[in-house]
């Protein structure tokens, strides 16, 4: 049900049933390997084309939830999914593999919570028993289209990001149907496009920072809960520089939230050592990071209550050719696990 | 709710409350003018590129849209559109104007379906009073996009199509909060990604056929209607070839259907005179003539029940280029107006 101005509320618990998390070798070499099901030695993954890569990390990454859910395509109503390569080619290719009816989506990097915002709501009105929802992105074909291929060796600011390489994908099904304890997906806020005029395509976590602000304080207002209310808060890519201008621009708005509870997906997923920049980013980050190692810490006990806000920047390199701004969006789900 | 396998029934009647539709010059010299809020005489609409006249037609039709419907953007909880442009920029820059919580959709030319689909199960359950919904396309855009600039007069075989410049948007509300007939939204069929191998761009209707074909066969199976529940079955764009491979294929798998209760958005929208090769497409085809012609032809009493098949061809130039076949989806949604 809708709760306040863009937020919904999820009365029949919907949950997350299992979950499939690939990557690729930097990823292996990360912060969080462990939290990976399949983790790949090269970006070529054996395929002819980066492309065909990228498509094979979504296929790999909904075959493992299937399998971890114990379920098959045939007990699929519907995948709702999306990347960033130019009409989300490696995403359709994998849906006409998982032979599932099939929305596409468009949200840059905010996808994943884009995708499970809808799936949780499709299953909590009883529109599907299950469905599949993720996102996914692969460094060298990303860095292809965005900026320049990767042979090229181009120079970047140390406001850049690095696109992770990898698919996370969920499987979403009804509490009622499915006996057992799962993570819930209590409610979501679906946000606004906010522009603040930025244009520099090498510093998006500044970029998307207000989105991931104006998502989390309308979240606030629509439920009527407080930072407090959630053991963390965890942005999909802000990075270090959009990590800390989301930190400031929530304190001048007067949200009081302790600095540790206030994480970032691509802050996680990689070691200091490794050079990534202000921090990981791509579809496949908030996707990889919270279906693998955040639901793997709520397993432990160590969260109960997450807020995810996946940020997605929504330009292509032609509009950022033709002189436009950055427009950016963020879209937050809370999941619970109590066991 | 579910029926079948990969349909909905909107048994809460979600309606539409009005629709906008703008357009550009050869639509305005076209079969279909009349049934369009506004025409423009040029491609450029006095913007400075055609992504921004792209942007304009789709910030026009939402407008339009608000305006028919005595509402405005406060009133709207959510915008659930897409286009073909590369990262959907048009769509997520006239999200940006439009100040509405958004939900980026990539379906290409199935796009206006899949939004009036997934609009109509939110309205359905509560999640929102109010959504706008909608899809377009700009001719110039697109062609250079997917194939070459305009300017370079490339030849096209008669296989080919001609994308349309336009935007289709409607408002879908509640039938329970808005006293008055309007059109009512019956069922949604979502479509899976058909792919027979066909691998040329210029005979995309030839490729989307059989994913019409597909999901018009799910419609069937799933809600237990017959081709005569329908006063028309229109598909978005096939265009000539192919309708009658549709035709075709329907026939062979035994739906009996009249070959004048077939027809296609991408046949309907130009004169016979105009030279658009195999017809209309692009997003904005079955999105404007829906929108705009076939529900002012149900506002006349010329058809009381409709099925819309919504194709897509999933392509990208890369995939394209990557010798990759088009992988195909086609979305099919029922509307009834009884008055």
């Amino acid at each position: 049900m809708l709760i306040g101005k863009q937020s919904w509320r999820f009365t029949n618990t919907p949950v997350i049933l299992s979950t499939g998390v690939s990557g690729g070798p930097f990823e292996k070499n990360g912060k969080l390997a462990e939290d990976f099901d399949i983790l790949h030695d090269d970006l070529w993954m054996e395929k002819d084309t980066y492309e065909l890569a990228h498509q094979l990390l979504l296929e790999e990454a909904i075959q493992k939830a299937l399998e971890k859910g114990n379920a098959s395509e045939q007990d699929i109503q519907f995948l709702l999914a999306g990347d960033l390569i130019n009409q989300i080619t490696p995403t359709s290719f994998a849906a006409r593999t998982a032979g599932v009816p099939y929305f596409g989506l468009f949200g840059a990097c905010s996808t994943s919570m884009e995708g499970l915002a809808l799936s949780a709501f499709i299953v909590n009105y009883g529109g599907a028993k299950k469905v599949l929802t993720g996102a996914s992105s692969h460094h060298a074909a990303v860095e292809r289209q965005f900026r320049y291929p990767t042979e090229y060796g181009g120079q970047k600011p140390p406001t850049a990001q690095w696109t992770i390489t990898g698919a996370g994908v969920a499987l979403i099904g009804s509490s009622f149907e499915n006996k057992g304890i799962y993570p819930r997906v209590v409610s979501a806020t679906i946000g606004k496009v906010i522009d603040m005029g930025l244009s520099d395509p090498l510093n998006m976590g500044g970029a998307m920072a207000p989105a991931a602000v104006d998502t989390i304080m309308a979240h606030f207002k629509d439920t009527g809960l407080a930072p407090n209310d959630y053991d963390l808060i965890v942005t999909g890519d802000l990075g270090k520089i959009g990590r800390d201008t989301a930190f400031d621009l929530l304190t001048q708005n007067g949200i009081k939230i302790e600095k540790e509870h206030f994480q970032d997906c691509g802050l996680m997923i990689y070691k200091e050592e490794q050079p990534v920049f202000a921090g990981g980013s791509g579809a496949g980050c908030s996707a990889t990071v919270f279906y693998g190692h955040l639901l793997n810490q709520m397993k432990k006990g160590k969260y109960k209550r997450l807020l995810i806000v996946a940020t997605g920047a929504l330009l292509s390199p032609l509009s950022y050719q033709q002189g436009q701004s950055i427009p950016c969006i963020a879209h937050a789900v809370a999941v619970e696990y109590i066991h």
